[in-house]
């Protein structure tokens, strides 16, 4: 073990971020256990087996999905090692990468008994790290580059770190803030929020806020009476509850404005009187933020509120009035972002929270965890349904790309094959279909399995980055996908193939285990 | 909080459950701090407030919910005691209750700052614990009071806790038992499982097994070759990586042999080879339990299956063979339990996952957290759907039950109203509609809101059952619900409804909240 850590030390390797505190050794199933012990009794528990972790489908009837949750299997891993995982090897495609149905995201190598026992916890890990990366990406995808996404969601997660995990992952795949205030601390994910509408009904009157003094922003002098004086009629028909609550919190935020203007009716009194408190903090020199709708006609609504900051900002010659922020909320998702940008909108920023949290299209990623191999011998599964086959043998996993910088294909090998070469024509064959097959020169070559716990071998461990480099990878990758196969509708399928010589191997074993009287 | 120290010990009260060490005091929106800063900047952060948390739709197309999470929002609010909730109020209905839209499952009251901060994470602990325990009673019904109900769920649930929350909840909802080792140790849940395909195929024959021995049932004598002399020609052309891995386990669990027989094909080498086995058990003393079928035509194979184990036990006079336990997996929910039904089949036990634990149906519930009344004034949240105005007030909650026992009607009044009494004609109206009204002469009441945080009042705190008497709670109220509020399709609503006082009152403030222009 000492030889061990101080191998970890030069190794470089970061130390994992905070290690998940339900994740332990009893998370687990029970037969995981009765497994171990039976081939502990069978005196087969030492064994050297090979267990691949993949999916078979990707979520929301798209054709690709993010891999995440690494960095928390490590964390897991680490645990254990002091226990007696040390002579376990893993290797994994790294966090934030675009991967796809029977690809290896993890393999993992080690005595039966132990490796068996990390199946529930690795599973539980990448399936809902990864299907929500992979839902956060389609969101920023219909949202568009240019739009702010903040994760709302916690409220609605499964349970407590059903909501940590949904604004870690949702950061990965591409958005921008999160409301959670446990994962801006524990990852440093930027933080957003302003008011809720308890905070506008818990005012009755302008009376109520007990010190109305602001002080200029250069600090030149103090208004004493923040916002009475100012209003300049806008907030005459107004509701006062509503007025009373902006006042409040501009007074609490004056270079942080942003209000929920819908409390009561949005054109009619939520918009006057953010626009009277905007032009009162403007007086001493305090730019508003913008606002926040959180019910109604988000598309109509958020043009008219454009023109009215715009004819304000004319009016009173306010530069950037017109350009204030406006967010929009309210059970948003793909469809509704996609409805919006059809209709065409005004809106800055969206707050998305139960559907992007709880997956809501597809509350699940089928992440599997199958034996490979064991004892240096390929093992296969056999099903009627030859989408549940699995891939013998340990693998290589190439990423081919083409003359666009586009990824081509994916190509699994065995351990031993020569590696494809750029520029060199190489045989891609479907794993289990005949007739499919293609020829394909790479104009660039990413191996994607790297080693992350070399276990008793001496193989180099690779770092883990910190989340901002998971999430750049991520961003990179999405787009180095050619775009129909990201398209909401019909996207094509990513092709994932194996080479000559995999498929000759499968198919032979194939034959060798098949059930009797079958397919002899 | 020396003398509520001693009040607390001195109630009786039972120490929560282990908390969940997610929820910590940040487990919450950012929103819920700048609120709080604005609250106190105002000077009306001591203000004392009154919140509702209710949900305003059933879930899964169901017409009732049962509340769960109680005794985690409690676990949550003795930590935030020791900082500075000691003047916090919290009323709820106990917790495993069935429940319906509008009816406050928790009102929590207090100074406006703190009370606000708790908004987060008591939406978050009821809300998916809710959801879960609604799911987990639906496939009780539909599955029928005599089967075994397993939760398998923990590798697809979304997180760690939430596949922990998912075991817990589906408990009290009516599940038997679970997978997931940590919920098993924390809760005392009864734990399950046996072994999966991989254990099947890492074997490749007999003679892996090192040690062949086996004492019998009754220690008179020891079999030093199990399995290879018994097999009785059953065995002939099944494959035997499948014998060898039954042998092994069957070896290591002599009382508790229960095989997963479709690795290779069910009826042509799973069943022969786990009969083959049970009978070598069954020569030296021991009962096999049953086998496990995790794919294909379930409610055909289970039908063969029977008729296999009453063959056998009638060719071998071997009384009990014939009721072996059936268990089966392989992505159940409600529609498949509904559609084996409808099929008939010999299935004993379901061992369900992915969709009860992730809610694949309906991942969240609209569980929400709504400001009733401020400084003793109550407070209304208008909005142009109806289902969305909140019923302001401090509120009462009754359940008036009619002759056959059932459940007819909830009833909301003012704190201060005269409760309703046994034989006594009382008005039940529709909170909104005005044309919605009922009388009801109730045979027995039940007051729902209790107080479990009696904050600085001296009001008696209920105690926090075990989990176990909540579980009997659930599965008591789901029968005192008339079963047309019950089926799967086209359930019946259960009327939610308030006093004809209180109907008055959210008029009258209805009318005078209403924005400008609009009702008045």
């Amino acid at each position: 073990m000492a030889a061990k850590e101080s191998k970890k030390e030069n190794s470089g390797r970061r130390t994992p971020g905070p290690t998940n505190p339900m994740v332990t050794p009893i998370l687990t199933d029970q037969y995981q256990f009765t497994m171990a012990y039976a081939y502990w009794k069978a005196g087969k528990h030492q064994e050297r087996a090979v267990f691949d972790l993949y999916f078979r489908k990707n979520p929301f009837g798209g054709e690709y999905t993010v891999f995440a949750g690494l960095e928390e299997c490590e964390g897991f891993l680490d645990y254990l090692r002091g226990i007696d995982c040390s002579d376990v090897e893993v290797y994994a495609i790294p966090e934030g990468s675009v991967v796809f149905p029977k690809v290896p995201l993890l393999r993992v190598e080690g005595p039966i008994a132990v490796v068996q026992l990390l199946e529930t916890p690795f599973v539980n890990l990448i399936n809902f790290a990864s299907l929500v990366s992979t839902n956060a990406a389609r969101h920023r995808f219909v949202a568009g580059k240019s739009k702010t996404l903040l994760e709302f969601g916690l409220r609605r997660a499964q349970g407590p770190d059903g909501g940590l995990g949904a604004s870690k992952y949702s950061y990965i795949g591409g958005f921008d803030a999160t409301s959670n205030v446990a994962a801006g601390m524990l990852f440093g994910i930027p933080l957003r929020g302003t008011h809720s509408h308890a905070f506008v009904i818990s005012y009755m009157s302008l009376d109520e806020i007990k010190d109305k003094s602001l002080r200029k922003k250069d600090g030149s002098s103090t208004c004493e009476d923040f916002g009475s004086d100012s209003l300049r009629g806008y907030s005459a028909e107004t509701n006062k509850s509503e007025l009373a609550a902006f006042t409040s919190y501009a007074l609490a935020f004056p270079d942080n404005f942003l209000a929920l203007v819908d409390t009561y009716d949005v054109m009619r009194s939520g918009m006057p009187n953010f626009c009277a408190v905007a032009l009162a903090l403007s007086d001493l020199g305090y730019k508003a933020i913008g606002i926040r709708l959180d019910s109604g006609d988000l598309a109509y609504l958020s043009c008219e509120i454009r023109k009215l900051f715009c004819s304000i900002e004319k009016e009173f010659g306010l530069p950037g009035f017109g350009k204030m922020s406006i967010t929009a909320s309210n059970d948003l998702n793909e469809e509704t972002l996609d409805a919006l940008n059809k209709q065409g909108h005004q809106i800055d920023a969206y707050g998305i929270g139960t559907y992007l949290v709880t997956c809501y299209a597809q509350a699940a990623l089928g992440v599997v965890f199958k034996l490979v191999e064991i004892n240096n011998k390929p093992r296969i599964k056999l099903s009627e349904a030859v989408s549940k086959v699995t891939i013998p043998c340990k693998k290589r996993i190439y990423r081919l790309y083409g003359k666009e910088s586009y990824a081509l294909v994916d190509i699994l090998t065995g351990e031993n094959e020569p590696p494809p070469k750029v520029g060199e024509r190489i045989l891609c064959r479907h794993p289990f279909r005949e007739s499919k097959r293609a020829y394909v020169v790479p104009q660039k070559i990413e191996e994607l399995l790297r080693c992350y716990c070399a276990g008793s071998s001496d193989k180099k461990e690779e770092i883990l980055p910190p989340l901002k480099d998971i999430r750049e990878r991520c961003i990179q990758q999405l787009e180095e996908m050619r775009p129909d196969h990201m398209r909401r509708l019909n996207p094509t399928p990513y092709k994932v193939s194996v080479s000559a010589k995999l498929y000759d191997f499968i198919h032979s074993l194939w034959l060798n285990e098949a059930p009797v009287g079958e397919l002899r």
